[in-house]
């Protein structure tokens, strides 16, 4: 089983690929999209799109797992981070592969076991839990391989029950 | 010039196109693209992007103007309707068609003169200004229409300037 998080942004998407084999989790690879502030939204949506088309099919992934985007009053980040996650899931379905959602509680309570965990502590357990030598950089990426092991860890829940 | 209005929406999305000649606009074609809510987004997602390349290609749409989404707290319909427009803008930027915004308030100056028309006037208003029999429907078709004049009134003014 192929699995890969994505951590959403404009300026910076994270990634994370885990490989799933008889019951264990270990990286695949992970790193993140990077794309201009200078260009147009439009463009760096165009950009996310072919570089997650690329990942998907390098990695042959056979499922994706997002974070959910949560919104204060007409907040614009969060605008065009929606507008991200709506390529991004159009990316993965016209290869016809499943995407599932998280809330930033779920990601944070099935890596550290604790809701109001900090973005350090988020770091520190997904470096423990994947076997790495160091906390991934940059911060949307140590988050991509959270929400990609959150899912992990909810396909095995769901398989044992 | 061939002009693309779109009114977002995840079940209804309204379309509108203009061709302009010689300084005049007149219409081209206008409809709604429906998708299903029992279906899951993503696939929702995917069905507009679909229906979106089929009329950019087949109307050679040389611009695409659309109206700006505005945001509450978390608010679910927003967040849907922000993707689908993250999916639109992809659609046109792939075949290197620009896109323009419009707040809700520039839609209705340009198409009744006056900011806090109700929809009801801005169908009345699209159906005069573009030599309508009929107010088109659904809503989302006339907004869509409305969306595509107000780009339309733009590009003549800065012509003009």
């Amino acid at each position: 089983m192929h699995i890969l998080g994505i951590d959403l942004g404009t300026a910076t998407t994270g990634w994370g690929v885990l490989i799933g084999e008889k019951g264990r989790w270990k990286i695949g690879d992970c790193g993140a999209i990077l794309t201009s502030k200078e260009k147009p939204l439009s463009e760096r949506l165009a950009e996310i799109f072919s570089e997650l088309q690329k990942l998907l099919k390098h990695w042959q992934i056979e499922e994706l797992a997002l974070e959910e985007v949560f919104f204060n009053t007409n907040d614009k980040t969060a605008m065009k981070v929606s507008q991200a996650q709506g390529v991004v899931k159009l990316a993965a379905v016209l290869l016809k592969i499943p995407v599932f959602e998280y809330t930033p509680l779920q990601v944070k309570v099935a890596v550290t076991g604790y809701g109001r965990a900090e973005k350090r502590q988020v770091g520190l357990m997904v470096k423990k839990l994947l076997n790495l030598k160091e906390v991934p950089k940059p911060d949307d990426t140590a988050d991509a391989l959270a929400v990609a092991f959150c899912h992990a860890s909810s396909r095995k829940v769901k398989i044992r029950l």
